[in-house]
Protein backbone atom coordinates (compact mmCIF):
# COMPACT_ATOMS: atom_id res chain seq x y z
CA UNK A 1 0.00 0.00 0.00
CA UNK A 2 1.65 3.78 -0.51
CA UNK A 3 1.65 5.67 1.85
CA UNK A 4 -0.82 8.41 2.48
CA UNK A 5 0.05 11.60 1.21
CA UNK A 6 -0.59 14.73 3.13
CA UNK A 7 -0.53 18.35 1.11
CA UNK A 8 -1.66 20.02 4.44
CA UNK A 9 1.38 21.27 7.26
CA UNK A 10 -1.58 22.04 9.56
CA UNK A 11 -3.10 18.22 9.32
CA UNK A 12 -3.54 16.52 12.80
CA UNK A 13 -1.94 13.38 11.70
CA UNK A 14 1.42 15.43 11.63
CA UNK A 15 0.73 16.86 15.46
CA UNK A 16 3.28 14.49 16.12
CA UNK A 17 6.11 16.19 14.55
CA UNK A 18 5.57 19.58 15.32
CA UNK A 19 8.43 22.83 16.09
CA UNK A 20 11.08 19.87 16.67
CA UNK A 21 13.55 22.50 16.97
CA UNK A 22 12.00 24.02 20.05
CA UNK A 23 14.03 21.66 22.78
CA UNK A 24 12.00 23.54 25.60
CA UNK A 25 8.46 22.91 23.98
CA UNK A 26 9.33 19.24 22.77
CA UNK A 27 10.07 18.45 26.25
CA UNK A 28 6.64 19.05 27.26
CA UNK A 29 4.64 17.76 24.16
CA UNK A 30 6.87 15.03 24.15
CA UNK A 31 6.00 13.70 27.99
CA UNK A 32 2.32 15.11 27.54
CA UNK A 33 1.74 12.66 24.88
CA UNK A 34 4.15 10.11 26.10
CA UNK A 35 6.22 9.67 22.58
CA UNK A 36 9.95 10.05 21.31
CA UNK A 37 10.65 11.22 18.03
CA UNK A 38 13.48 8.78 15.57
CA UNK A 39 14.91 10.48 12.92
CA UNK A 40 17.37 10.03 9.92
CA UNK A 41 17.14 6.93 7.74
CA UNK A 42 19.52 4.79 9.68
CA UNK A 43 18.33 5.44 13.00
CA UNK A 44 14.58 4.49 11.25
CA UNK A 45 16.11 1.42 10.30
CA UNK A 46 17.28 0.86 13.80
CA UNK A 47 13.85 1.04 15.30
CA UNK A 48 12.51 -1.03 12.54
CA UNK A 49 15.05 -3.86 14.16
CA UNK A 50 14.30 -2.78 17.44
CA UNK A 51 11.95 -3.99 19.92
CA UNK A 52 10.49 -0.59 19.92
CA UNK A 53 9.13 -0.70 16.13
CA UNK A 54 5.65 -2.12 17.53
CA UNK A 55 5.30 0.75 19.38
CA UNK A 56 5.86 3.50 16.71
CA UNK A 57 2.80 5.54 15.91
CA UNK A 58 3.31 6.76 12.49
CA UNK A 59 6.32 7.35 10.09
CA UNK A 60 6.54 10.41 7.77
CA UNK A 61 8.74 10.01 4.70
CA UNK A 62 9.64 13.12 2.91
CA UNK A 63 9.02 12.12 -1.06
CA UNK A 64 12.93 11.97 -1.83
CA UNK A 65 13.48 9.14 0.62
CA UNK A 66 10.59 7.22 -0.20
CA UNK A 67 12.64 4.45 -2.27
CA UNK A 68 15.22 4.31 0.06
CA UNK A 69 12.99 3.93 2.48
CA UNK A 70 10.81 1.26 1.04
CA UNK A 71 11.80 -1.88 3.36
CA UNK A 72 11.33 0.26 6.46
CA UNK A 73 7.92 1.63 5.11
CA UNK A 74 6.74 -2.20 3.95
CA UNK A 75 7.68 -3.66 7.48
CA UNK A 76 6.04 -0.82 9.86
CA UNK A 77 2.76 -0.69 7.61
CA UNK A 78 3.17 -4.74 8.16
CA UNK A 79 2.73 -4.06 11.89
CA UNK A 80 0.04 -1.52 11.48
CA UNK A 81 1.75 1.31 11.64
CA UNK A 82 0.39 4.72 9.65
CA UNK A 83 2.96 5.85 7.33
CA UNK A 84 2.68 9.60 5.88
CA UNK A 85 4.30 11.65 3.14
CA UNK A 86 4.29 14.74 1.97
CA UNK A 87 6.10 17.40 -0.30
CA UNK A 88 9.14 18.99 1.06
CA UNK A 89 7.84 22.35 2.13
CA UNK A 90 4.79 20.73 3.91
CA UNK A 91 7.94 18.56 5.76
CA UNK A 92 9.23 21.94 6.90
CA UNK A 93 6.24 24.02 7.65
CA UNK A 94 5.69 21.55 9.98
CA UNK A 95 8.98 19.98 11.61
CA UNK A 96 10.06 24.03 11.70
CA UNK A 97 13.17 23.21 9.41
CA UNK A 98 14.10 22.08 6.43
CA UNK A 99 14.26 18.29 7.28
CA UNK A 100 17.49 17.58 5.27
CA UNK A 101 17.38 13.71 6.43
CA UNK A 102 13.65 14.05 5.62
CA UNK A 103 12.63 10.53 7.64
CA UNK A 104 11.10 10.68 11.10
CA UNK A 105 8.95 8.20 13.45
CA UNK A 106 6.88 8.89 16.45
CA UNK A 107 6.94 6.03 18.77
CA UNK A 108 5.36 5.36 22.38
CA UNK A 109 7.58 5.88 25.09
CA UNK A 110 8.37 2.88 27.15
CA UNK A 111 7.14 2.45 30.50
CA UNK A 112 10.32 2.92 32.89
CA UNK A 113 12.63 0.23 32.86
CA UNK A 114 14.14 -1.02 36.21
CA UNK A 115 17.65 -0.71 36.25
CA UNK A 116 18.14 -3.78 38.83
CA UNK A 117 16.38 -5.75 36.70
CA UNK A 118 18.24 -4.75 33.78
CA UNK A 119 21.99 -5.44 35.49
CA UNK A 120 20.26 -8.68 36.61
CA UNK A 121 20.38 -10.18 33.39
CA UNK A 122 23.62 -8.36 32.07
CA UNK A 123 27.59 -9.16 32.04
CA UNK A 124 28.71 -6.05 30.72
CA UNK A 125 26.77 -2.43 32.56
CA UNK A 126 27.98 1.28 31.14
CA UNK A 127 26.62 3.61 34.59
CA UNK A 128 25.96 7.77 32.85
CA UNK A 129 25.90 10.95 35.66
CA UNK A 130 25.40 13.76 35.05
CA UNK A 131 25.70 14.14 30.96
CA UNK A 132 23.28 17.10 29.98
CA UNK A 133 25.09 16.71 26.19
CA UNK A 134 22.35 15.24 24.05
CA UNK A 135 24.98 14.51 21.20
CA UNK A 136 27.25 13.06 24.17
CA UNK A 137 24.43 11.17 25.39
CA UNK A 138 23.75 9.57 21.64
CA UNK A 139 27.31 8.91 21.52
CA UNK A 140 27.67 6.79 24.59
CA UNK A 141 24.93 4.76 23.26
CA UNK A 142 26.49 4.51 19.98
CA UNK A 143 29.60 3.21 21.83
CA UNK A 144 28.20 1.25 24.62
CA UNK A 145 26.75 -0.90 21.69
CA UNK A 146 30.01 -0.85 19.83
CA UNK A 147 31.55 -3.02 23.17
CA UNK A 148 28.84 -5.38 23.71
CA UNK A 149 26.99 -3.29 26.56
CA UNK A 150 23.57 -4.65 27.25
CA UNK A 151 22.32 -2.33 29.83
CA UNK A 152 22.83 1.46 30.40
CA UNK A 153 21.85 3.48 33.47
CA UNK A 154 21.33 6.66 33.56
CA UNK A 155 21.87 9.20 37.31
CA UNK A 156 19.03 11.26 37.97
CA UNK A 157 20.35 14.38 36.72
CA UNK A 158 21.46 13.26 33.09
CA UNK A 159 19.47 14.23 29.65
CA UNK A 160 17.06 12.41 28.14
CA UNK A 161 18.31 9.75 25.98
CA UNK A 162 15.01 9.47 23.73
CA UNK A 163 15.39 13.24 23.03
CA UNK A 164 15.74 13.31 18.96
CA UNK A 165 19.27 14.05 18.72
CA UNK A 166 20.04 11.42 20.98
CA UNK A 167 18.55 8.81 19.33
CA UNK A 168 20.14 10.40 15.91
CA UNK A 169 23.83 10.47 17.30
CA UNK A 170 23.33 7.08 18.63
CA UNK A 171 22.91 5.67 15.10
CA UNK A 172 19.41 4.52 16.20
CA UNK A 173 21.44 2.23 19.14
CA UNK A 174 19.45 4.06 22.17
CA UNK A 175 16.83 1.95 20.98
CA UNK A 176 18.71 -1.28 21.08
CA UNK A 177 20.65 -1.29 24.43
CA UNK A 178 18.17 -1.36 27.33
CA UNK A 179 18.82 1.72 29.78
CA UNK A 180 16.73 3.00 32.42
CA UNK A 181 17.09 6.01 34.97
CA UNK A 182 18.29 5.00 38.67
CA UNK A 183 16.37 6.81 41.61
CA UNK A 184 18.95 5.93 44.05
CA UNK A 185 22.49 6.99 43.35
CA UNK A 186 24.57 6.47 43.92
CA UNK A 187 23.47 3.63 45.51
CA UNK A 188 23.17 1.08 42.51
CA UNK A 189 26.74 1.39 42.08
CA UNK A 190 27.35 0.18 45.50
CA UNK A 191 24.83 -2.90 45.26
CA UNK A 192 26.50 -3.46 41.57
CA UNK A 193 29.73 -3.86 43.43
CA UNK A 194 28.21 -6.00 46.02
CA UNK A 195 26.68 -8.16 43.35
CA UNK A 196 30.25 -9.02 41.86
CA UNK A 197 30.02 -6.23 39.21
CA UNK A 198 33.64 -5.15 38.73
CA UNK A 199 32.55 -1.43 39.12
CA UNK A 200 35.03 0.65 36.99
CA UNK A 201 34.83 4.78 37.83
CA UNK A 202 37.09 7.08 35.07
CA UNK A 203 38.37 9.87 36.84
CA UNK A 204 41.67 11.86 36.34
CA UNK A 205 42.58 12.19 39.79
CA UNK A 206 42.84 8.55 40.47
CA UNK A 207 46.35 6.90 40.83
CA UNK A 208 45.64 3.92 39.66
CA UNK A 209 45.51 3.83 35.66
CA UNK A 210 43.38 1.85 33.81
CA UNK A 211 45.13 -0.03 31.58
CA UNK A 212 47.13 -1.65 34.25
CA UNK A 213 43.59 -3.45 35.20
CA UNK A 214 43.32 -7.14 34.14
CA UNK A 215 40.85 -7.27 31.21
CA UNK A 216 37.79 -9.01 32.47
CA UNK A 217 37.51 -13.24 31.86
CA UNK A 218 34.83 -14.68 30.28
CA UNK A 219 32.94 -15.24 33.67
CA UNK A 220 33.73 -11.71 34.31
CA UNK A 221 31.32 -8.36 34.99
CA UNK A 222 31.82 -4.63 34.64
CA UNK A 223 30.38 -1.83 34.88
CA UNK A 224 32.05 0.99 33.48
CA UNK A 225 31.17 4.51 34.81
CA UNK A 226 31.29 7.83 33.39
CA UNK A 227 30.59 11.62 34.59
CA UNK A 228 30.13 14.45 32.40
CA UNK A 229 32.81 16.47 30.52
CA UNK A 230 33.92 19.47 33.16
CA UNK A 231 32.88 18.60 36.29
CA UNK A 232 33.57 14.39 36.02
CA UNK A 233 32.23 12.29 38.45
CA UNK A 234 31.08 13.11 41.74
CA UNK A 235 32.89 12.45 44.94
CA UNK A 236 30.02 10.82 46.14
CA UNK A 237 30.22 8.50 43.00
CA UNK A 238 33.57 8.04 43.65
CA UNK A 239 33.27 7.05 47.68
CA UNK A 240 30.70 4.39 47.09
CA UNK A 241 31.49 1.22 48.21
CA UNK A 242 32.87 -0.89 45.93
CA UNK A 243 33.99 1.56 43.31
CA UNK A 244 37.39 1.74 42.30
CA UNK A 245 38.56 4.84 40.67
CA UNK A 246 41.06 4.67 37.43
CA UNK A 247 42.08 7.11 34.84
CA UNK A 248 43.77 6.80 31.66
CA UNK A 249 46.75 7.35 31.09
CA UNK A 250 47.58 10.35 29.07
CA UNK A 251 50.42 13.10 27.78
CA UNK A 252 51.40 15.64 30.21
CA UNK A 253 48.97 18.63 30.81
CA UNK A 254 45.81 17.48 29.25
CA UNK A 255 43.63 15.97 31.76
CA UNK A 256 39.63 15.65 29.74
CA UNK A 257 38.95 13.38 26.78
CA UNK A 258 35.21 13.43 25.37
CA UNK A 259 33.37 11.59 27.54
CA UNK A 260 32.56 9.38 24.75
CA UNK A 261 36.18 8.29 23.78
CA UNK A 262 37.15 8.11 27.42
CA UNK A 263 33.89 5.43 27.60
CA UNK A 264 35.41 3.68 24.42
CA UNK A 265 38.76 3.71 25.69
CA UNK A 266 37.71 1.80 29.43
CA UNK A 267 35.11 -1.11 27.59
CA UNK A 268 37.71 -1.88 24.81
CA UNK A 269 40.29 -2.32 27.58
CA UNK A 270 38.54 -4.35 29.42
CA UNK A 271 35.81 -6.18 27.41
CA UNK A 272 37.56 -7.17 24.10
CA UNK A 273 39.06 -10.17 25.25
CA UNK A 274 34.88 -11.14 25.32
CA UNK A 275 34.48 -9.73 21.91
CA UNK A 276 35.29 -10.44 18.51
CA UNK B 1 45.04 49.01 28.45
CA UNK B 2 41.69 48.57 27.98
CA UNK B 3 40.29 47.04 24.49
CA UNK B 4 39.18 49.31 22.30
CA UNK B 5 35.45 49.64 21.82
CA UNK B 6 33.32 49.27 18.73
CA UNK B 7 30.17 50.51 18.53
CA UNK B 8 29.30 49.99 14.49
CA UNK B 9 29.22 46.82 13.17
CA UNK B 10 30.63 47.66 9.59
CA UNK B 11 33.93 48.86 11.09
CA UNK B 12 36.64 47.79 8.89
CA UNK B 13 38.55 46.69 11.91
CA UNK B 14 35.79 43.97 12.36
CA UNK B 15 36.37 42.03 8.59
CA UNK B 16 38.19 39.13 9.78
CA UNK B 17 34.66 38.09 11.32
CA UNK B 18 31.62 38.47 9.21
CA UNK B 19 29.58 35.92 8.40
CA UNK B 20 30.74 32.90 10.40
CA UNK B 21 28.14 30.77 9.79
CA UNK B 22 28.03 30.46 6.45
CA UNK B 23 30.98 27.75 5.20
CA UNK B 24 31.77 28.43 1.59
CA UNK B 25 32.06 32.18 2.32
CA UNK B 26 34.29 31.73 4.95
CA UNK B 27 36.74 29.43 3.01
CA UNK B 28 37.02 32.02 0.14
CA UNK B 29 37.60 34.60 2.73
CA UNK B 30 39.94 32.91 4.85
CA UNK B 31 41.98 31.71 2.01
CA UNK B 32 42.31 35.01 0.24
CA UNK B 33 43.28 36.96 3.46
CA UNK B 34 45.25 34.10 4.92
CA UNK B 35 43.37 33.89 8.19
CA UNK B 36 41.44 31.01 10.45
CA UNK B 37 39.42 32.00 13.56
CA UNK B 38 40.11 30.87 16.99
CA UNK B 39 36.72 30.99 18.40
CA UNK B 40 35.22 30.27 22.34
CA UNK B 41 37.17 30.67 25.60
CA UNK B 42 39.11 27.79 25.89
CA UNK B 43 40.09 27.58 22.28
CA UNK B 44 41.57 31.20 22.91
CA UNK B 45 43.38 30.55 26.02
CA UNK B 46 45.08 27.45 24.11
CA UNK B 47 46.34 29.89 21.15
CA UNK B 48 47.57 32.24 23.89
CA UNK B 49 49.41 29.38 25.02
CA UNK B 50 50.20 27.94 21.60
CA UNK B 51 53.31 28.77 19.40
CA UNK B 52 50.31 30.72 16.83
CA UNK B 53 50.09 33.36 19.54
CA UNK B 54 52.10 36.11 17.76
CA UNK B 55 50.36 34.95 14.79
CA UNK B 56 47.03 36.73 16.07
CA UNK B 57 45.90 39.39 13.70
CA UNK B 58 43.14 40.62 16.34
CA UNK B 59 41.28 39.68 19.61
CA UNK B 60 37.18 40.20 19.48
CA UNK B 61 35.64 39.69 22.84
CA UNK B 62 31.97 40.32 24.15
CA UNK B 63 31.77 42.95 26.78
CA UNK B 64 30.42 39.73 28.97
CA UNK B 65 33.50 38.12 28.53
CA UNK B 66 35.85 40.98 29.60
CA UNK B 67 36.60 39.38 33.04
CA UNK B 68 36.85 35.64 32.40
CA UNK B 69 39.40 36.49 28.94
CA UNK B 70 41.07 39.35 31.05
CA UNK B 71 44.35 36.79 31.23
CA UNK B 72 44.40 36.43 27.70
CA UNK B 73 43.59 39.89 26.72
CA UNK B 74 46.93 40.63 28.72
CA UNK B 75 48.94 38.08 27.04
CA UNK B 76 48.12 38.80 23.80
CA UNK B 77 48.48 43.09 24.07
CA UNK B 78 51.89 42.30 25.67
CA UNK B 79 52.14 40.98 21.96
CA UNK B 80 51.60 43.66 20.41
CA UNK B 81 48.04 42.71 19.32
CA UNK B 82 44.80 44.52 18.84
CA UNK B 83 41.86 43.43 21.14
CA UNK B 84 38.52 44.67 20.80
CA UNK B 85 35.58 44.94 22.60
CA UNK B 86 31.68 45.61 21.35
CA UNK B 87 28.51 44.76 22.36
CA UNK B 88 26.27 41.95 22.00
CA UNK B 89 24.31 43.01 19.26
CA UNK B 90 27.29 44.41 17.30
CA UNK B 91 28.72 40.87 17.33
CA UNK B 92 26.28 39.67 16.13
CA UNK B 93 25.58 41.79 13.40
CA UNK B 94 28.92 41.07 12.37
CA UNK B 95 29.75 37.30 12.44
CA UNK B 96 25.79 36.57 11.64
CA UNK B 97 24.50 34.59 14.61
CA UNK B 98 24.46 35.41 18.25
CA UNK B 99 28.01 34.59 19.38
CA UNK B 100 27.08 32.72 22.60
CA UNK B 101 30.36 32.01 23.24
CA UNK B 102 31.20 35.92 22.99
CA UNK B 103 34.91 35.29 22.29
CA UNK B 104 36.94 35.33 18.75
CA UNK B 105 40.31 35.64 17.33
CA UNK B 106 41.49 36.19 13.79
CA UNK B 107 45.26 34.53 13.17
CA UNK B 108 47.47 34.23 9.91
CA UNK B 109 47.46 30.83 8.70
CA UNK B 110 51.16 28.87 9.24
CA UNK B 111 53.47 28.46 6.26
CA UNK B 112 52.39 25.10 5.30
CA UNK B 113 53.83 22.35 7.06
CA UNK B 114 56.60 19.07 5.41
CA UNK B 115 54.97 15.92 6.61
CA UNK B 116 57.96 14.34 6.43
CA UNK B 117 59.89 16.56 9.09
CA UNK B 118 56.76 16.25 11.35
CA UNK B 119 57.38 12.82 11.07
CA UNK B 120 61.08 13.20 11.95
CA UNK B 121 60.55 14.16 14.53
CA UNK B 122 58.07 12.43 16.23
CA UNK B 123 57.31 9.02 18.31
CA UNK B 124 53.84 9.14 17.71
CA UNK B 125 51.64 10.53 15.08
CA UNK B 126 48.20 10.11 13.42
CA UNK B 127 46.77 10.02 10.01
CA UNK B 128 43.61 10.50 8.58
CA UNK B 129 41.84 10.18 5.35
CA UNK B 130 39.02 11.57 4.19
CA UNK B 131 37.66 13.05 7.04
CA UNK B 132 35.84 16.02 5.51
CA UNK B 133 33.48 16.51 9.17
CA UNK B 134 34.72 19.30 10.97
CA UNK B 135 33.73 18.22 14.06
CA UNK B 136 35.35 14.78 13.61
CA UNK B 137 38.06 16.07 12.83
CA UNK B 138 38.87 18.61 15.67
CA UNK B 139 37.61 15.44 17.91
CA UNK B 140 40.42 13.84 16.46
CA UNK B 141 43.16 16.32 17.21
CA UNK B 142 41.36 16.99 21.23
CA UNK B 143 41.89 12.95 21.18
CA UNK B 144 45.40 12.91 19.55
CA UNK B 145 46.88 15.71 22.37
CA UNK B 146 45.43 13.51 25.22
CA UNK B 147 47.62 10.34 23.98
CA UNK B 148 50.93 12.22 23.40
CA UNK B 149 50.18 12.52 19.01
CA UNK B 150 53.05 14.85 18.44
CA UNK B 151 51.98 15.26 14.61
CA UNK B 152 48.88 14.83 12.59
CA UNK B 153 48.98 14.08 9.04
CA UNK B 154 46.02 14.76 6.64
CA UNK B 155 45.64 12.85 3.51
CA UNK B 156 44.86 15.33 0.54
CA UNK B 157 40.91 14.98 0.69
CA UNK B 158 40.55 15.84 4.62
CA UNK B 159 38.37 18.89 5.16
CA UNK B 160 40.59 21.74 6.65
CA UNK B 161 41.21 21.59 10.11
CA UNK B 162 41.60 24.98 10.68
CA UNK B 163 37.99 25.92 10.30
CA UNK B 164 36.44 27.73 13.04
CA UNK B 165 34.14 24.65 14.19
CA UNK B 166 36.93 22.11 13.93
CA UNK B 167 39.21 24.84 15.85
CA UNK B 168 36.70 25.06 18.84
CA UNK B 169 35.82 21.12 19.00
CA UNK B 170 39.75 20.16 19.01
CA UNK B 171 39.47 22.59 22.70
CA UNK B 172 42.10 24.32 20.96
CA UNK B 173 44.32 21.31 20.40
CA UNK B 174 44.71 21.73 16.73
CA UNK B 175 46.90 24.97 17.54
CA UNK B 176 48.95 22.67 20.04
CA UNK B 177 49.09 19.87 17.72
CA UNK B 178 51.61 20.31 15.01
CA UNK B 179 50.11 19.20 11.61
CA UNK B 180 50.33 18.87 7.84
CA UNK B 181 48.95 17.75 4.58
CA UNK B 182 50.50 15.06 2.44
CA UNK B 183 50.59 15.49 -1.17
CA UNK B 184 51.81 11.87 -1.74
CA UNK B 185 48.85 9.75 -0.77
CA UNK B 186 49.37 6.84 0.38
CA UNK B 187 52.93 7.15 -0.14
CA UNK B 188 53.93 8.81 3.10
CA UNK B 189 52.10 5.79 4.96
CA UNK B 190 54.86 3.05 3.31
CA UNK B 191 57.59 6.12 3.58
CA UNK B 192 56.86 5.75 7.44
CA UNK B 193 57.01 1.86 7.63
CA UNK B 194 60.02 2.26 5.47
CA UNK B 195 61.65 4.52 8.28
CA UNK B 196 60.87 2.03 11.16
CA UNK B 197 57.40 3.50 12.43
CA UNK B 198 54.67 0.61 13.40
CA UNK B 199 51.60 1.90 11.10
CA UNK B 200 48.85 0.54 12.33
CA UNK B 201 45.71 1.04 10.28
CA UNK B 202 41.98 0.68 11.30
CA UNK B 203 39.24 -1.36 9.52
CA UNK B 204 36.78 -2.99 10.24
CA UNK B 205 37.71 -5.85 7.69
CA UNK B 206 41.12 -6.94 9.07
CA UNK B 207 41.33 -10.32 10.44
CA UNK B 208 43.75 -8.80 13.13
CA UNK B 209 42.71 -7.51 16.07
CA UNK B 210 44.01 -4.20 17.97
CA UNK B 211 43.92 -5.49 21.25
CA UNK B 212 45.95 -8.37 20.62
CA UNK B 213 49.14 -6.28 18.89
CA UNK B 214 51.80 -5.76 21.87
CA UNK B 215 51.96 -1.94 22.78
CA UNK B 216 54.74 0.22 22.00
CA UNK B 217 57.96 0.07 23.90
CA UNK B 218 59.86 3.17 24.98
CA UNK B 219 61.64 3.54 21.87
CA UNK B 220 58.57 2.26 19.70
CA UNK B 221 57.33 4.84 16.83
CA UNK B 222 53.25 4.01 16.12
CA UNK B 223 51.67 5.71 13.35
CA UNK B 224 47.63 5.27 14.08
CA UNK B 225 45.65 5.70 10.46
CA UNK B 226 41.92 6.38 10.87
CA UNK B 227 39.50 6.98 7.86
CA UNK B 228 36.12 8.62 7.30
CA UNK B 229 33.10 6.81 9.30
CA UNK B 230 30.82 5.02 6.89
CA UNK B 231 33.49 4.02 3.62
CA UNK B 232 36.49 3.63 6.37
CA UNK B 233 40.07 3.99 4.64
CA UNK B 234 40.54 3.04 1.03
CA UNK B 235 42.04 0.23 -0.50
CA UNK B 236 45.03 1.82 -1.76
CA UNK B 237 45.65 3.09 1.79
CA UNK B 238 45.25 -0.64 3.36
CA UNK B 239 47.37 -1.98 0.48
CA UNK B 240 50.49 0.23 1.52
CA UNK B 241 53.49 -1.30 1.65
CA UNK B 242 54.13 -2.25 5.20
CA UNK B 243 50.88 -0.88 6.51
CA UNK B 244 49.49 -3.93 9.13
CA UNK B 245 45.47 -3.12 9.20
CA UNK B 246 43.63 -4.05 12.28
CA UNK B 247 40.28 -4.49 13.83
CA UNK B 248 38.79 -3.05 16.90
CA UNK B 249 36.96 -6.11 18.67
CA UNK B 250 33.10 -5.14 18.64
CA UNK B 251 30.00 -7.00 19.46
CA UNK B 252 28.37 -9.17 16.56
CA UNK B 253 26.53 -7.00 14.36
CA UNK B 254 28.05 -3.55 15.48
CA UNK B 255 31.06 -2.39 12.66
CA UNK B 256 31.51 0.81 13.46
CA UNK B 257 32.44 3.42 15.78
CA UNK B 258 32.89 7.37 15.72
CA UNK B 259 36.23 7.56 14.31
CA UNK B 260 37.50 9.87 17.53
CA UNK B 261 36.56 6.92 19.42
CA UNK B 262 38.27 4.70 17.42
CA UNK B 263 41.35 6.55 17.52
CA UNK B 264 41.25 6.76 20.98
CA UNK B 265 40.85 3.34 21.73
CA UNK B 266 43.76 2.55 19.44
CA UNK B 267 46.25 5.24 20.50
CA UNK B 268 45.46 4.50 24.10
CA UNK B 269 45.88 0.45 23.50
CA UNK B 270 49.04 1.44 21.42
CA UNK B 271 50.23 4.33 23.83
CA UNK B 272 49.15 3.58 27.62
CA UNK B 273 53.17 2.26 28.44
CA UNK B 274 54.39 5.74 27.18
CA UNK B 275 51.93 7.81 28.75
CA UNK B 276 51.08 8.98 32.53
Amino acid sequence: MPPTRIEDPEDPRLDDYRALTDPALRKRYEAQRGVFIVESPLAVEALVASPHAPATRSLLVGERRLERMAPAVDALEALGVAVYTAPAAVLEATAGFALHRGVVASVTRPAPADPGALLAGARCALAVEGVNDHENLGGLFRTAAAFGVEAVVLDPTCADPWYRRSVRVSMGHVLGVPHARAERWPGLLADAATAGWDVVALTPGAPALLHELPPAGPSGRTLVVVGAEGPGLTAEALAADGVRPVRIAMAPGVDSLNVTTAAGVALAHLRSPTLT
